[in-house]
């Protein structure tokens, strides 16, 4: 992969997260009235997201989006990371490309200059760290096959791409697109399956993806469970072998599977005080395709995933607050 | 202070934060070229704004002002506040306005319909925990008589007014007329000092202010300094003696000192992890206001102030992430 101009291409829905801390009762209110799921990523229209602004708590702001997140990560590991996703031409827009670049991620997606504001999560943070996201698209929805460069997908190793870019229905086509150009100029193709509702609004399209297009894929056990339809973590080895080269399922406080062909490797997550779990899958990403892009073996990958993903649940919001190159066990620094 | 609807009406510039962790190098470099000065509040331009938000890392976004963070405070210990600043009617407005009655704080001054955006507050922060900040006043700087309802200063039984007001001259009108309504209404007014380099900029405005029209004073061991143009700690008490009713100087990891006429208190600082010191005696100002409008001995309301600046301190950000109230001791809550 040294050919590579960079070594991970991201794409998806550009967002600055609003993170709040909610308490369960609200949780429950919230899914009793409007159907909200607790501990996924809720779709909501403007109106929607007004309503629920006005009556959450006071709330930081973070630039996120998950494979933002990721490629944030990635910058900050020492990786030389891109990303394409659509802001809208205003202040959190401003922001959200201001953070993406001050991290190193080269950004240059045209901005939306009519039409709806910068997309906007509403992350509502439980005491037990758990977070329930609310998602106004915004200008996100606006990403078409025309953001995506033949010649910036062509000059990176790995193109990765989340799942719920498959919710805005012309970024789905931006998403194929990209894999089909990846793949035409030898590259990898990664997914993340992003969320298990998700996973359920889309399932055949998915199905179909992962069969023809990906590589690399990143999945949760609910996620994996939703893409299979089963109910059982130990059907899930069967069902997945060799549907793509490589699988890594993250599991929470359990750690991750590897699953590259016949071999299985299995990383421990790395302990620390859980504050907010959001980003969490988004950085055990951008760690495990860190290592994998600088051709490390692949649980010394995950267990940097483990590492990146430690990081950003200490603390609220989904992007680095420390240097995570530091943090590395000096081999893979 | 029973008859008061509010307990805490505060004034002063409203601000989104915007906060970065920074090197020494950085500080050190941005000294040399453009005298930003550490550990200080410098006030910039448009321009130089823009030129510095391009140079500094990642950030997170927070909405701060000093008065502001202090009324944030206050409402999260569970008192009853309100607020008076000005914002423009743009998306980080929006986010101020949202954050202040989100907390539970009475706000609603007009926003600027008409010209600069909503103000910032770029925020470095040292490894140290340290806070520099560059303050773009934006929409802050239009504050002025008309924003001062005599209706709501009366309300309110204390009014606290930030130094930093001093700075947008229309404000120190504002500043002003604040004082002489809650005078007349009966009721205390209370000014922090904000920031050595603010009173330097101030200094006779500053000892006329306090003279005629403060109550309470709040500063630290540089602003008091400042004030009094003297160097050496040991002279403070002769010179603030008499110079308004009651003064709370801080002293950082020293604690606090509160000087009631003879009555001298010293009150220790609530030890914790420090990530970040933005907010910090704001947080005190709003534990201590909240004890002393509750009734309570000057010394459990330095504790209070202890206790609120502690955690403001713990994390990124000068606004309260967990629920006062549930940190205060029993007798107080």
């Amino acid at each position: 992969m040294t050919d590579a101009k960079y070594g991970l291409l991201t794409i998806g829905n550009a967002l600055v997260d609003v993170l709040a801390h909610a308490s369960e009762e609200f949780i429950q209110e919230q899914y009793q009235k409007h159907g909200m799921e607790r501990a996924s990523m809720n779709l909501i229209n403007e109106t929607r997201a007004k309503e629920l602004y006005g009556q959450m708590g006071p709330a930081i702001e973070s630039s996120g989006g998950s494979a933002g997140n990721t490629s944030a990560c990635y910058a900050s590991l020492g990786g030389n990371g891109a990303y394409i996703g659509k802001v809208a031409d205003d202040q959190l827009g401003e922001v959200f490309k201001h953070d993406m670049r001050a991290i190193g991620v080269h950004y240059d997606t045209t901005p939306l200059a009519v039409g709806p504001a910068t997309g906007r999560c509403m992350v509502l943070v439980t005491p037990d760290g758990e977070r329930t996201m609310n998602t106004f698209l915004g200008a996100a929805v606006e990403l078409d096959p025309n953001d995506i460069d033949e010649e910036l997908v062509a000059a990176c190793a790995v193109t990765y791409l989340e799942g719920y870019l498959f919710d805005p229905p012309q970024a789905k086509e931006a998403f194929v697109k990209a894999s089909e150009l990846a793949h035409k100029a030898g590259r990898k193709v990664a997914l993340t399956l992003s969320d298990p509702f998700c996973v359920d609004r889309h399932r055949d399209d998915f199905l179909d993806l992962v069969d023809r297009h990906i590589d690399i894929l990143f999945a949760n056990e609910d996620e994996i469970k939703s893409l299979f339809s089963v109910s059982d973590w130990n059907d899930i080895p069967a069902l997945v072998d060799k549907k793509c080269e490589m699988i890594c399922l993250t599991r929470s406080e359990k750690g991750s599977v590897i699953m590259n062909g016949q071999d299985i490797y299995e990383v421990p997550a790395k302990a620390t005080n859980v504050v907010d779990t959001t980003g969490a899958g988004d950085a055990y990403a951008a760690g495990f395709l860190y290592g994998y892009t600088q051709g490390l073996p692949l649980h010394e990958a995950g267990e940097i995933g483990s590492i990146a993903a430690s990081e950003v649940i200490s603390h609220m919001g989904p992007r680095p607050q420390a240097d995570l190159k530091t943090l590395l066990p000096k081999k893979a620094a």
